[in-house]
């Protein structure tokens, strides 16, 4: 991250004020908000929320009528959030991805922007339900059989959502000061990404509308609440950014995303490519920003493979083939015994196995009895067997395994993982078209997450889920969602490009989208029906003549 | 009061968005926050609270994504606090005067200003302590045995006075809604005017320096809160605008008064006088104000006498002697039987006394033994009792008395009332000293509260409490503490004009001042030491000669 002046979100100001006398009796919070008023660095209006007024009048007071406010710097006020003797060594604000499936946080000094801890945790609500539907249908069950809804009725199952939600990060957050010397109620601020109905699920918002057309979320922007307000253990003035949305399938996630990829204030155009439970892609520079979401994610993230895994130990994540001497070798995360196969582990086998000429351009084994290769024909027979009647590769065999079970690509995992391919494939290209621009126009490809950071971008353009460009077009960011969410910590100007990429943001959507249809059913082999656009990809001509 | 446009404290704007669709999936809360934000007279910022945002939301939907909003209209802010289908035939709002002793109140229909209400009911905080010092005293019994006190400790005595009187507002405010056909829930602001303690007592704020020196209240001038902040038995949402004081014994009933005297707006120099506890007394026009307070007030309010009581009915409020034919008449309010004397009716007597020359110059009875005119000897000797070896006057006997007591002035009657009398002018030339103007540059003096509908400045300036000028001077402007926080409900302006009065006000303190105590011991004599400057008041010998 380039170093700038930090304009952190909650803005320490020292200040002296008179003391009073029988001269200048003016009451303690006037003359606390006077002094302040002062020195604050522009007009916007300065509030004093009604429940703070005890305790920092009685600050104030035993500072002897000087030290540091701390005053949060919110888009249209300033909020004076507490009052203290001095500046401390150390001001604690959090950022926190919160993610469907895990939380990710880390723990920032707003005085030096230095990260002082960071930790992750399982999304608790998993035990409600795995993927964001079911947990608006648990969230939703009361309201459901209502014709017309109380204003304020709140559903006792979004309250449970809410509650498990609340003590999830608040977990997370002990684990994230634990050893840090730093108590949670020193934590002044947060700030936090996640998709629109995880934000619902923890504001306590009604998400009956999200999942129904035309998928109205109740909040896309909401101003900064305080901590107090969410039940969350930190200080309870500490402001909660939330990052903006732009609607119920582009959530405020992808928004710190495209603040930390840089893209929004670029002059060159760059693509942003986020693979979670959906492909979200976006596209722009300075001037205009384009996105979409599509269900191309599944596959990647195994979510589909029957041995599909997230990036965790145990995880494959690397896998090689010598098409010579089809010595297969095998990487774990943390090389773990292998417990399954993610995404990126996925993407290297597949492709291994397309270089091998062990599967056809549909995706198909091949098969070994009408293999001329002696080699690859020994390969083919050591490594495929018969399960439920259709062929299988065993990546690992049952005594390495982990689980003592053996790690075996099926074919439906390939023709699902081919499906999830074309869909990416084919939502980059029609991105493209929407603004009338070739890939060779692109001067970065950001790939965020741990899918970007395992992923093997030389493997993906084989396949053809990526487009055939020069790797060093292809850059991993890592989890740009709690990146982004740190930005905004620090930096006013980037809490206004959230709310500026926002309002400039055009969101294509592709499910009622003829183009993308058409490049969907066109990206179903590998590399393409159109061999021509992927010139980097060998072609085998008995990969073909068993079509 | 002038009819002019209002401008309400919550103003109803009408409004329609678009529908949501598929072409625009804005949010529920960003649609309406757009729709507003296009039609808001101005640019202050508008604020949601994160409270009200479900119901909102669910408010807008349910209206087809039209109707009215509820924005209140706060010094630096819109903040939006409802959202209806139409707007409904009235939007009621409640002024309310906080006093020590009495809470009045008022319900007002911010669409047209008209009074739909009206009601009053006694502080019930009253059983805690009769007045302000002794309330101060219960809220920080605890707190006071602490060396520092916890910034947010609340003292359980100030948690019960806080109770007790937020119990009294809803009880009134169950009055004033009473047969009128408003819910007390439909009422959707409230202005309140009272002293600084009565004030920090019902916000719960530490009232713990306001009584020792250099005198510093917590707070002075607050932003509006909400009703549910409180635990107001009002619309949750409803912004309550409290008047804001200069000091810990000049409070914000004055600030209504001056409010409501219109003489912060005259060119011309007017005086406000309020008789409560203490007598408050401010002079200016619109370039300056000036003002003090002094504890000239009990006498005046039936709180020093022991047959005093304040205005109220069976108070003996009107007296009458001739002094020629010795007839007394005395009328109670409602006509009532006496139960006792009210500050005017005091007045009113002593005033008479001295015409009648039964007192003398210094308000001591006279001897009957040694009068020499025939009817007032007999008068006398009908009249005045010797109890515990002091002269007293029955002014009403006990068979006619409601209590079945009679009604007796003694010395120490009148003694109280001279010193209040001589309090009271002696503030009044100072204050007129302290600018160098003479009584006879003002326009007016108003006189508010009971005191002044009941009091007749004739007796008055008999008495050398007021000043002798013309009659018509004189203005009685009832309860203009209830007035000024009506106002406020209306008018922008006049909200405005609230924290003008404040950072103009200029306060003089008469406890240290020198020039007040020589004014105070030549007020000590009816109508005054010099009697010069009374013209209008007779002298007569025999009232001199026992001296």
């Amino acid at each position: 991250m380039v170093l700038r002046k930090i304009t952190s979100f909650v803005l320490p100001v020292h200040l002296t004020a008179e003391k009073p006398s029988l001269q200048d009796n003016s009451a303690d919070l006037d003359r606390l908000r006077r002094a302040l008023r002062a020195i604050l660095p522009d007009s916007r209006p300065l509030e004093i929320p009604f429940a703070r007024v005890v305790s920092l009048c009685r600050r104030f007071r035993q500072a002897g009528f000087a030290g540091v406010a701390l005053v949060n710097d919110l888009p249209e006020r300033w909020v004076l959030a507490d009052f203290l003797p001095e500046l401390p060594a150390m001001l604690p604000a959090m950022a926190l991805d919160l993610g469907t499936t895990h939380l990710e946080a880390t723990l920032v000094d707003l005085l030096t922007g230095r990260v002082l801890s960071s930790a992750g945790r399982e999304n608790s609500q998993i035990e409600y339900g795995a993927d964001i539907l079911s947990r608006i249908h648990q969230a939703t069950q009361e309201r459901r059989k209502m014709r017309e809804v109380d204003f304020s009725f709140i559903d006792p199952g979004l309250a449970l959502l809410q509650q498990n939600i609340v003590s999830c990060i608040n977990a997370l957050t002990a684990e994230l000061v634990a050893g840090s010397g730093v108590d949670a109620g020193d934590i002044r601020a947060l700030s936090l990404s996640g998709n629109t109905t995880m934000v619902h699920l923890l504001l306590g918002l009604d998400p009956f509308h999200i999942c129904r057309e035309p998928y109205i979320p109740m909040v896309n922007s909401i101003e900064p609440m305080e901590s107090r307000e969410l039940g969350l253990a930190l200080h309870e003035a500490a402001p909660i950014w939330i990052m903006p949305s732009v609607g119920s399938y582009f959530g405020g996630d992808l928004i710190a995303g495209i603040l930390a990829s840089g893209m929004a204030g670029s002059a060159q155009t760059r693509m942003l490519i986020d693979v979670g439970t959906n492909a979200e892609v976006v596209l722009g520079n300075r001037d205009w920003l384009i996105a979409c979401a599509g269900a191309a994610g599944p596959a990647l993230e195994g979510g589909v493979a029957r041995m599909g895994m997230r990036a965790a130990p145990g995880a494959i994540e690397y896998v090689s083939l010598d098409p010579v001497t089809y010595v297969l070798e095998v990487k774990t995360i943390d090389d773990a015994p292998a417990r399954g196969i993610c995404g990126s582990g996925l993407i290297d086998l597949v492709a291994a196995l397309y270089l091998a000429r062990i599967i056809d351009v549909r995706g198909k084994f091949r098969d070994p009895e009408r293999e001329s290769d002696p080699g690859r024909a020994a390969f083919m027979r050591e490594r495929l067997v018969v399960r439920d009647g259709q062929r299988a590769f065993v990546v690992v065999a049952p005594s390495a395994a982990g689980a003592g079970d053996e790690v075996l690509l099926e074919q439906i995992d390939i023709d699902a993982m081919i499906r999830s391919k074309a869909a990416m494939y084919a939502v980059l290209a029609t991105l493209m078209g929407q603004v009338d621009l070739d890939f060779g126009d692109l001067a970065e490809i950001c790939v965020a997450g741990a899918f970007g950071s395992h992923l093997n971008p030389r493997q993906a353009i084989t396949l053809g889920m990526l487009p055939d460009l020069d790797l060093s077009v292809y850059r991993a960011i890592g989890n740009s969602s709690l990146q982004g969410a740190q930005q905004v910590l620090l930096s006013r100007s980037s809490r206004q490009e959230c709310l500026d990429i926002v309002s400039k943001i055009t969101y294509v959507e592709l499910n009622v989208n003829q183009e993308f249809m058409i490049r969907f059913s066109g990206a179903r082999f590998i590399p393409h029906t159109d061999p021509s656009i992927f010139p980097s990809v060998p072609l085998f001509a008995e990969q073909k003549e068993d079509l």
